[in-house]
This record gives structure tokens, sequence and C-alpha cells, in this order.
């Protein structure tokens, strides 16, 4: 395997570096400088955005599998952000310069915002794919062209759909480091009732699940999630009694947006067909993330 | 209006020119030389598969309306060519672009190919969208995101979905011509049962439907086609009447294809929301046709 990783200085990307490091693995990372150190990698300063990288870093590693994790996830932008439209056109040039090296294998990132969150549960098979946003729709219609077109152009393909996420080196503004960086500096951290659920999966196993995706033969669409769905109280109060500090957590300051109650994922796909076993414990995973905050702000 | 009309010297962009000829409209064609002979319109030199072309011609051009027709259509190939991503790169392009210059209308030429042909029966508001083709899953794939970003952009947009057109000019190949063509020689045409039911329409009604749908409120997909499903072999059979070869046409002479035996259209959007007046006459419109390819074979 010759693996080539998209957005691999990224939230997910430095975690599946980290899952790789003990495999005898080729990998090529592709990012934006600065670098992190990471031995085992070669590093590759491309911009996909720039229309014609992607065929000429493809012809110069010519990876027989590709992670493709790169994206546009600005927080608070990414939603509407037009750059979702120069991502698409960046995954579909990649796809075409992969197939016309020999490529294998193409894992690609998708999202939870594919579904329609009308009734809350997302299934693989069942729940219609009514994207809200264009981020949605752009990670949508990515799968859709990377279906029609790989069969034809001769290598496999998937895509996880990545819920919510947390851990170690996530952007300081989302929820759970904000969280954690306010109460750590004893600040009362004000929020909404935080009654709406939502799918919590820590990013080593987000890592762990592409690269199980990534070995397995599993084509299509597969949920990266904890099939466990907890409200966003019970994540907000379960760091808040770790730092010790369960009164600095004002639930019902903010009052509620107009967002789905329930964002639920069914991960049969994820346990049963590509076999993994997860690790869902949501307090492990919350004290590792503060005790690597703690580190930095000392 | 000040019109740019993408795909323009192609089959259905040249009607459309013809039908807009009397209409004080600024109008602009793109195309690749050579170009048709059309007074009041001003031609654009302009490969819009090239990478940031789009934006260029946008930016000189500043339409207020797109009618965007142009695609790979090549006969034998487009189902599955790798240029159907080429196209849906070059049209995210058009959109943005379009957006930067202030434009108010985007309509698109989508395809039959976007439907699930399994019921036979293709309503916007019912027919699940299953392209089985790389072609029908980029135009389907590029709708989803002019609608997803036309929204936020601030432009109004429509989706002409086009089933089977037919007309003078058509590329000498498809069913149409070919069939005339070999009955115009004394050369008998031979034909698979011809059982199978598609819908047909004139190409000048096609024309007439996207400068409808244009002019017309109507945001989303909207099917331009006859309503009436005939059978091929309904029209081979009309073509060697009108051309006094009946006889020529060999009904089984070769296997039948593995393919639908229905693709109808319902046209209740386009007769009663966009109001548009339908000649769906086969004969008369052949009988132009034939008349075309006699004059060109003198």
């Amino acid at each position: 395997m010759r693996l080539l990783v998209t957005g691999a200085s990224g939230f997910i990307g430095q975690s599946v570096l980290a899952h790789l490091a003990d495999r005898k693995i080729e990998t090529h990372g592709v990012a934006i400088p600065p670098f992190p150190e990471k031995s085992g990698v070669t590093w590759h300063n491309v911009n996909l955005l720039s229309p014609g990288s992607a065929r000429q870093l493809i012809d110069q590693v010519r990876p027989t599998h590709i992670l493709h994790l790169a994206w546009t996830t600005e927080h608070g932008v990414f939603w509407d952000s037009p750059q979702n439209l120069a991502w698409v056109r960046a995954t579909t040039e990649l796809m075409e310069a992969f197939s016309a090296a020999g490529g294998q294998r193409f894992v690609g990132a998708g999202t939870c915002a594919e579904y329609d969150w009308g009734d809350g549960y997302c299934s693989e098979r069942t729940t219609p794919l009514e994207p809200a946003t264009l981020y949605g729709a752009a990670k949508d219609a990515t799968r859709r062209l990377l279906s029609a077109y790989a069969d034809g152009a001769g290598f496999s393909w998937a895509w996880g759909r990545v819920f919510l996420l947390f851990g170690p080196g996530e952007v300081a503004t989302r929820l759970v480091p904000a969280t954690i960086l306010s109460l750590l500096r004893g600040e009362p951290t004000r929020c909404s009732s935080g009654n709406q659920r939502r799918d919590f999966l820590p990013v080593r196993e987000v890592a762990r699940a592409f690269v199980a995706v990534l070995d397995s033969d599993l084509v299509g669409a597969v949920n990266i999630a904890s099939g466990e769905p907890r409200s966003v109280r019970e994540v907000v109060s379960t760091i808040a009694e770790l730092i010790g500090r369960p009164k600095l957590a004002l639930f019902g300051a903010l009052p509620d947006r107009d967002e789905a109650q329930l964002i639920a994922a069914d991960v049969t796909r994820l346990t049963d067909e590509v076999g993994l076993d997860l690790d869902t414990s949501l307090t492990d995973a919350l004290q590792e993330t503060i005790q690597w905050w703690q580190t930095r702000l000392k």
C-alpha cells in the first residue's frame, strides 16, 4: 500500500497519521505548511484547490490508496462557504488523476449533514439524503460523483460520514475545547438548555474507523460515529465535573436555537460490516482532552 | 436582460438563438469556433473546460441571465465520459462567477437520465433521482449544487430536463437523421423491434421551452418533453412513410437491447406552471427534418 492522506495536518488527519505510525505503510501527507512533525510521513506542500495540482501530485506519488480528508472546515464559515464548490472540483480532479495512475481504493470523508435530519435517525440504507446546507450538498454531490465514476474507472471506494467529534488538537472555538478553556480559567460557560442530542466520537476513534474502512472491502457510505447519542448537557456537565467546576456550567443562559433535537447514527455498517470494535467511552476521552489543554495552558 | 447562452452553437443552442432572433435581447453566445452565422449575437470563443475561463468570460459579459446548454454530448461516448466531471467543475465555476457579477437567473440543461427509469414514468415531484450513468450522475450532482448554492448567492435558478429530441441540424449518427439518411439513399434501415417507447420533442419546441423557463419565475427542475411517449417503431415508420419507403424499415433485424421499455415524462410543470402551449406534432416536425436533409444531399 502506498497511501496518500489529504488534509493530513488537520484534526482527523493528524490522528490518522498517529494511528498509522506503527504500521509499515509508505505514507504521503498533503497539507499547507507548517507540517506537523511525524516521522515516516513524506509531506507534500500542495494546494489542492489550485486546478491541475491534484494531477501533478498524483503523478508524482502514484498512490494505491487515498484517504481524502481535506475540505473547508473553518468553524462558523464552512456551512455556506463557496469554498465547498471548489472542494467538489478539487475532489473530482483527484479522482480522475487517481484512476489515471492506477489507484485501487479511494476513501473520502463525508458528513452527517448529507442526511435529512427530519426524523433524527441517520441510517446509510434508509434515511433520505436531503442536505440543508451547501456543505452537506457539496459532500453529497461529491459522493454521488465518486460512486458513478469509480466503477468505470476501476477503483473501489468508500465514504465515511463523520458526525460530531472531539479530542486533543481541535480548534479552540468549538464546543468541547471552548468549554474546557472557559472552565480551566475558572470562567462560567454559558449554554442553551443543552437538551439537543448528538453523536460524539473521540477523534482517535474516528481515525481508527477511517483506517479500518480503508483496510476493508466495503463499498459505499458508512457512518463514522458512536451510535450512542448524548445530550450536549451531558457532555458539558461531564467536562465541568472532570475539571471540578460543576457550578460554572450555566444551562439555559442562552436561548435554544431552532435546530434538530436529535441527530443519531446507525453504526451497524461500521461495527458489523467493517468489523470495528468502537471505544465510545466519553469520560476517558474528555479527560484526555482536558489534560491536553492543561499542558498547553501551563 | 443581458443573456449568455453556453453551447450556443450546439443542437439546442442554435435553435434557441433562432427563436430569440425577433426579440430585442442583448445575446452573447459561447462556443468553440466555427460560429454559426446569427445576426444580433455577440460570439465568444471560450473553452469553459479550461479552469478560470468562466470567470473571465462572465467578468467581461456580466450577464443578468444564463442559459447553460454546454456539456459533453458526443454520441456514443457521453454516457461514461470523464468529461462529465470536467463539466461539473466548469458549471460550478460559472455559477460562482455569475453570482459575483450580480447575475439574476440561471437556467441549466438537465436530462431524463437523472431519473430512476425503473417505473418508466418521470415526474419532477415523485420519481426518485437515481441516475444509472456518469452523465446522469454528473447532471444530477450539478443540479444539487446549483440548488444549494443559488439561494445564498442571491440568484434564481431552473433546470430543464431534456428527454429525446430531433430536428434539423442534429448529428447525423443519431436515430432520426441516420434513419432519414438511409432511406433517402434508398438503403434499408435495420432496427430492433422498436417497441420501446420514448418521449420525442422537436428541437424548436425544446428551444421554446428553455426560453419560456428562462422568462418564468419557476424555481427547480422542469421536464422539457412532449408528455406523449411514442414507440421508436412509430417514429421510424413515420419517417419511412413520409419518404415513401415503408418497406425499407426492417423491424426485428437487430436484437432488442436490455433497456427501459418506457421513458415517459410528466409535463404538467411545463404546461401549467411555465404556461407553455406545446406543439407536439410528430409528423410535421419529421417532415421538416427530412426536407432539411434533402436540401443538404442535393
